[in-house]
């Protein structure tokens, strides 16, 4: 009798704990999800515009000293970006504001529509963060569990903007700490991302799907499949430069900050520089190619990461070029993110070794896609689960691989500069 | 230069990481896996002696009794099995014995051959580890790097007998602590995996294939699919059920266990009296289909894990009696593992809830098979990804509900004594 009034107990304080985050969670997941739903709009809508009037890249650096001024006037401490969440988690105190999802926001529409090389995922994650963080002063939670909303706000935008929930869940767990996840908001940050996405897509918001017909047919993998050998030795030769383009990117990217800091003392002034470059570099390769999210292009000759897994045709550089842009574009102070050039640096990367190897280049080029930013962002799990929700289950062990190992060969360097070393790789 | 320098011996040292390990462990791997080959290859054996001489049954008793004895009088601390494992990874101690993995396989083929309960997991880790052990005093390795051999003994073990080696990997990482996985043995766990799984198919041993027909056309699912509510709503009570099944299990198993210990202290009796408990439970259900393994039958009319994805047939207490048949065997000393009679469980609950609340058997035929264990071993990462190997990605939202949710409601209980509580569920 005592077992069963106890289990009885248990259960009905698990109901308890799930009814308790859903109620907390499920509004703030509709709003995070339908802001990701207004800001993929507004991102087609300013890349067509852009499409349409080629000369708006002239007015990138105008259009930076816009967004830096508005940052330095009004940003405070939502300068601080996805590292500023990272940190509330960690050790929660001020919070994250709430001006940064409005200013992320337009900072990102500004940055896509005049050429910027940058992505969606920072804004998403910022998004996200900044409106879990008014909820929880709304809600008036406590320290730890403002740690737990505010993993669920990261976890609805990624989950929301890339239309991966189960990767969002895991992502926001695993992003902060290098070598660790702990499961204290394994369930919030679930409902979070599924309730994110979801409310995207009710917003009549899609998702552009990638699709690999290497081994199409296979719809479970490993029972009815046997590993080629020396596809895998292919596979792993990429991964090792997957990690290394990784870190090549990270550093690139604290480095060019930095000088960007040394050179241009004042803040406003740095995009305008960073924007002057970008025209530059423009004008040096002769294609607006690298410029914005890189996902599509209304013209079928562009190089975008539709084309990676559907064009015959290799490029050997461009995932060189996309590092250089993306690099200049973000550090100089441009809002965005990195992931989605990430998925275009590691799908180019992944479409030129596959020529050079003789390996099929929608595999490799949807394997460099994730792996690239599990070396990046340190989080080999939620791009593998990334790479399942995006592709299918037919390539699962090459996608782990790629991920593990990228992870491995991007060493303790990364994206995130707040993000802690909890078990060091090697 | 000088950074050019640094990350050349970055990138020199991870090669030289991984190549250590890719020598330690793909010959411990490869005996790993020819051993669980030999294993599957040997179950079926004795599971088809058993289907075509029935009354094999009536002797489980004295091969109890046999079992019994070798341990009692050879066993030493192999009778501690995945729990001693366990342990020497928490704390390197003393090693996990090389008698461990030919007591273990004999011990289940007995099992099975007279109709216990068991499956196969228990054999199949233990056989891991106890392999792993020998090769970390053959290699001379420090404790550190012992702990990482024995996770990888436990990946090549799981992974191959399941032929799922991305659930083993990411297992033998999450099974140590409940709540938290570390990534120390990423890469290792995660060659000795694939290294496993692949000697185990080279050796011609193949596994059995489940199929969804639920929306089997969808190949990669978010990017297609949007969530069922009514459905996801089912899911969810489904696995809340789950999970209270899981917790059901181990703790019926944890206490008959105790109860056999102080009715029948000299050990070697025990399995006797089990024995003749499960012949007693055989004629009170009039069927065979709860003893052995339970995967597949030679009678169509059988009730197995097959039938619960492929006949239109609802069996609303098979669940029940398997759980019975399983606790009793294995809490009486026989030798398997709790895993395939815990997928028996899942499949058969979730086809019982599926009939109740109308909706697809198969598909909650394998959220069962993945959850209940979930629940048991704590493991919801692990089990996600077992379910897209071995169930493809259409369904994987619904799958990680299942699995995360299950984890959650089996509570802190489950088959692992040794497993840490590192972060406290709710």
């Amino acid at each position: 009798m005592t077992a069963i009034r106890h289990l009885l107990q248990n259960v009905l304080g698990h109901i308890a704990f799930s009814l308790r985050w859903l109620i907390y969670i499920v509004p703030m997941a509709a709003v995070v999800g339908s802001a990701c739903a207004f800001f993929l709009w507004g991102l087609e809508q300013v890349t067509h515009w852009r499409f349409e009037h080629p000369w708006l890249l002239y007015f990138l650096p105008l259009a930076g000293v816009a967004v830096g001024l508005l940052y330095h006037y009004y940003g405070r401490s939502a300068e601080g970006g996805n590292n500023l969440i990272m940190d509330q988690i960690h050790e929660p105190g001020g919070g994250v504001p709430r001006r940064m999802a409005p200013l992320v926001l337009f900072g990102t529409l500004v940055t896509h529509l005049f050429g910027g090389s940058a992505g969606r995922e920072g804004t998403a994650v910022q998004m996200g963060g900044s409106i879990a963080s008014a909820f929880c002063r709304w809600y008036r939670l406590d320290a730890s569990s403002v740690r737990i909303l505010l993993m669920a706000g990261i976890a609805a935008g990624f989950g929301a903007v890339f239309g991966t929930p189960l990767a969002g869940a895991v992502f926001a767990l695993e992003v902060l700490m290098i070598g660790r996840i702990e499961y204290e908001a394994l369930l919030p940050a679930f409902i979070a991302a599924v309730a994110g996405d979801w409310t995207c897509h009710a917003w009549g918001i899609g998702h552009t799907h990638y699709h690999i017909d290497f081994l199409a047919s296979n719809a479970a993998p490993s029972a009815f499949f046997h590993l080629d050998p020396k596809l895998l030795l292919k596979v792993v030769v990429a991964s090792a430069a997957f990690g290394m383009a990784s870190t090549a990117f990270s550093e690139l990217s604290h480095r060019l900050s930095a000088l960007f800091k040394r050179l241009v003392p004042y803040g406003p002034w740095r995009p305008a520089v960073g924007g002057l470059v970008v025209i530059g570099l423009f004008f040096l390769v002769g294609t607006s190619d690298y410029l914005g999210l890189g996902v599509s292009s209304p013209d079928p000759r562009a190089v975008t990461i539709v084309s990676f897994f559907q064009s015959p045709e290799i490029h050997y550089w461009s995932w060189f070029w996309k590092i250089i842009f993306t690099a200049v574009t973000l550090s100089a102070g441009f809002k965005g993110g990195e992931v989605t050039p990430l998925f275009y640096i590691g799908a180019a990367l992944g479409n030129a070794l596959a020529g050079i190897m003789g390996a099929p280049t929608d595999l490799f080029a949807a394997l460099g896609f994730v792996a690239i930013f599990a070396g990046a962002s340190n989080t080999p799990l939620a791009c593998t689960l990334m790479g399942v929700e995006l592709f299918g289950a037919t390539h699962v062990i090459y996608i782990a691989t790629a991920c593990f190992l990228a992870y491995l060969f991007s060493g303790h360097s990364g994206i995130y500069l707040s993000q802690r070393i909890a078990v060091p790789k090697t």
